[in-house]
Order: C-alpha cells, then structure tokens, then sequence
C-alpha cells in the first residue's frame, strides 16, 4: 500500500505491506487524514518514532469481526492500551504504561491507505460532519480534554497563547464556557478566524502581568510557558499543551512564590469534539490551509512546517 | 540593637537601629528566632536581598497602638501587603504585588532584637507551646498550606521527597490526613526521626517509577523535580516546596503526555500550625540540631548548611 515513512527522513513508498487485524480489531481505509505539529516534532527528532506517521483521520472499516462496523465512517482514539494495567482498567488506557500510540510509538500511523485499531478505540461518525471536519475531531478532542480536567468558571479570565491550529480549536472549545476569553497570537489572519466567531484577540499584545486565572499554552515553542508565567495571577493555572522536542530552562521558583499550578494536558474525549462539531459550535473550515494527495505527501510536510500554515490535509481515498 | 545583616556577606553587627512601628504595628522583641533554608540560599544569591535576615521566630510585643497585644508571646506572619488591591481585599496579602516579606524582601527579618510587623500578622501563641516550639510554628505552616491547597484522600499513595527540617515538617503534616504516606531521605538518623512517628521511610530508594498520587518536593535540590516526574503516576500531582538560586533544565513533555500537575506550595495557615503542635501531633524536639547565641551567628549559619543539620535556633533574648 501507498504510505508516507518516517526513519530518519520522511519517505513516499508504494510497497508498504497492509497490516492485519487482530481480534477486536479493524481493518480502516483511510480516507482523510490532517498533519499535527507532533508530526512535524517527530521529523524533527521528538519520540524517537520510525515507521508510518499520522494521527489525526477518517476512515471507513473494511474488515471487523464486528459485521455491524463494515462500511461505517470513524475516526479513532490513538492510545492503545495492553487491556489488562491498573490504567486500562479503569478507563485510562490513554496513560497504560505498555500503550502504543498511532504514529507516534511503536504503532503505524495513518499517512497510507489502511491501518488497524481496537474496536474500542472507534468512534463512528455522524452524516452530518464532512470528511473535512471528521479530520478534526482527534485534536479538538485535545482541546475538550481541558474542560475536562478543570472547571472553568464563566467569571475566570483566560488566556490562551498561539494561534496556530491547535490554539485555534482551543479557543474556540473554551468559548463555550462562557469564560472571559483572550486568544493571542503573531499572526493577524489567523487570529481573524476567531474574530468572525466572537473571540477576543490580540496581536502580539504587550501584556499587563499577574492578569489571567488561566492561560493555556498551546504555541509550541519554549517561549509559551516563559509568557504564561508573566500573565497568570498568583494561585492560577497554566495548562500547558506543547510539546517540544528541546528540554526548556524555566525558573521554578516562580511557581512557589506566586503558587502557580501548571496542569499538562494531552489526548481527550472523543464524544464531546463529535458532539460540538454537529452542533455546528466550532467553525473549522477556516482553519484549513491546503489539501494534498498522499503522493505529494513530502510537499504536504513542508507546507504543513510553514509559519503561516493551518492544517494541512491528506486525500487519501 | 544587634543584629545579622546580610548585604554580599553576613555580618554581625551591634549598632543597627531600632525599627519604628506605624500605626498598626507592634514592635516586637525577638526570643527565639530558626534558621530556615532559605536564608542559607539569601545568602548564596537568592532574592537578591539586603537587610537583615530570618522570618522564623517568637517574641514579646512591646509597643503597640492596641494595649491589649503588649506583653503577649506572639508568632507572626511574613507577608506585608499593600492592604488595598485585589489580592489584600480577598485574603491574599500573601501575594500582593507591592509586598515586602520579613528578611527576604524589602524588609529587615528577625535575627535581630527587634522588629515591626503589622498587627493583623500576629497569632497569640498558646501557653502550652514552648519557645522552641514556637519557631516552628510558620514553616509547618508552610507544610499545612499543601493540605489547604490540595485535597487529599486517605486511598492516596503520597511520597514526600527530602529529609531536611521542611521535609519533616510536611511529612507529620501530611500524617495526619490518614493518606499512604512514605517519606523518601538519604540521612537515616533524620528519618528516623519519622519512623518514631510511625511513618513509613524509605533511605536512598529505588523507587518503583509511576507509583505515587502525590510527591511532595522538599529537597531543596534540582534534582527532586526530577525524582519527582519518574515516581508520580500519570495524571497524579507532584507539589513543589523547593527554591533554589539556580535554574532547572527540565523536560515539560513529561507533564503533558503523562497528564501530571505541578502545584507551587509557599505560606501556609498559621492557626492549623498553632492548633497541630498543640493538639502534640507533631515532634519537633528531635527536629532542633543546634542553639547559638545571635552572637554566635555566623556560626549558626555555617552549622545550619552543614549536611547533617536539621534546626539551628538563636535564641536572642
């Protein structure tokens, strides 16, 4: 099958074999899949990952010992976990210690024509979401597990830095708390995405400091979390979503003097990114930049690594 | 009056004026005053600050608008609000902006005869407190503020890293929430201070990686962090008492992919402090490695860096 490989250098093969279906799991076309920064990362050296890339797709299963599964459109959870941990069993199979994650570690990901999955980890797709929007339902997932591990009050005032695609769903997901939200970016059209549906923006804003509850960093570089620490008031949060694959030099004793708690944030709930996408709360049309083939999947990548590039989508099938 | 005055080196010195309380303030005079590690770190660079060092102490109010207060052995808060923003209005004076903080920032500390403090920052110490006692009253404290900012359960697996005079404290604090508690420490006289206390320690552990709710930082050293971060579970709670001078080059991926928070812990509540020692949970004899005269300071602080030090006092009059 066509897919795109990662081992050392980004490749384009024709010959890649298609992987087999365990029990309980299944065989999915891929159909669509989108390029995250964490694909980029992982170019870049980040998980040490060889083998195929990509984490974010619609699919269609083509073989399932679940007959009522074949034909359906899904999108996937990407943590795999060994089933049998104290973390899988107690619905946390996202932190299992043996898990495999789709693209990412030791599981091929979604940049060719098939993969296989648990069915666990399927969640299958209403009609009334495009191809184009199924793409997004994995990282704007990411962006509802936030509203999951914190309670967000409407009266709380929030920051959230970076307009890149996913500060862009970040934004747009924290909206819906009804919170006083601030996105700020460096990047004046992609902050007039979220301008049209409401948010407040600022263009690299000089910041008044100690102001924020709460600010989410979502810039992917190592500057975010010095910023956030200027921003956020004592006792508030950082949530903290950007990985990178260089080791940051923060000053720790900020987050004693002022009592800071700075919460990672990674993978989130499926159903309720499906949910807000149906009912049309989140605009994500916007935030697509371009659509490649798979063939063109090197010229994807770099596009995808362009500074004023939004989510590059794969057309697979 | 005499004093230890900090400014490049500390100096002893006889002839350092006699603060003047204002109005709402007690002039208090100094019996017993600790030395805590964070003088010991003032004095490597920390905070920058000139002046006179120590918070830890009690003393006998001897002036002061309200008659009431004269006379009284009294223990006292460190932080100096404003009085009027945001953070003063709401019971926060311990992060007002414009703060000063006895001998670590703007304002002359307690190894000295005499100091200011603001009325609202005295708690009446109890009878049945000793003076040496006493001294202990804000650093544990300090150790209750982890239970005012956390909820911890009797079910949860917490580790406290660090067996100096904090590490101490913040175990017999944590003892009492009925929590699995193990205390982690490379000096097995200090812990065996603990074991005599009934909690569980361990000396120099190989730990088993992943294994805690809750690790609580008191090493004073960079490498705690990081102690930290292997033995917390994914999604679990490493709560961070250390300050230290230097900067820490750490790996914040491991905060989000494996979920975890970080929770700067600083002040605490005095009464909880004043009531524990009363209530005899807490040992702190065995906690006092050493008295000097305030004459003899500069050989307090030397035997207070010592490896195997725990509590050096001064008593001062």
């Amino acid at each position: 099958m066509r897919a795109l490989v990662f081992n050392k250098k980004l490749e384009y093969v024709t010959d890649y074999p298609v992987p087999e279906p365990k029990e309980n799991e299944a065989l999915i076309r891929i159909t669509h899949a989108g390029i995250c920064n964490t694909d980029i990362e992982i170019t870049r050296g980040y998980m040490d990952f060889k083998g195929v890339l990509g984490h974010e797709f619609t699919g269609i299963v083509e073989k399932c010992s679940n007959n009522k599964l074949i034909g359906k459109r899904v999108a996937g959870e990407i943590n795999l976990g060994c089933g049998k941990c104290l973390y899988c069993r107690n619905q946390m199979q996202n932190h299992c210690p043996g898990r495999s994650v789709l693209g990412i570690l030791n599981k091929d990901g979604v940049f060719a024509d098939y993969i296989t999955l648990p069915v666990g980890n399927l969640h299958e797709i209403p009609k009334s979401i495009s191809e184009e929007e199924a793409v997004f339902i994995e990282p704007l997932a990411a962006a509802y597990e936030i509203i999951k591990q914190i309670n967000i009050s409407s009266s709380d005032k929030v920051c959230v830095l970076g307009d890149g695609k996913l500060g862009l769903l970040v934004s747009q997901a924290l909206a819906t708390t009804g919170s006083k939200l601030t996105a700020v970016g460096k990047h004046r059209e992609k902050l007039s995405i979220l301008d049209k549906t409401g948010i407040k923006t600022i263009l690299k804003a000089k910041f008044r400091e100690r102001d924020f509850d709460m600010v989410v960093d979502c810039t992917g570089s190592p500057s975010g979390i010095k910023t956030a620490l200027k921003i956020v008031r004592p006792g508030g949060k950082i949530v903290l979503k950007t990985t990178i694959a260089e080791k940051s030099q923060i000053d720790l004793n900020q987050f004693v003097i002022n009592e800071i708690s700075l919460i990672g944030s990674r993978c989130g709930p499926f159903p309720d990114a499906i949910k807000a996408i149906k009912s049309g709360k989140i605009d994500l049309y916007p935030l697509i930049s371009d659509v490649f083939s798979i063939e063109d999947g090197k010229k994807a990548f770099k596009q995808a690594a362009k500074k004023n590039a939004l989510k590059v989508i794969l057309k697979i099938n």
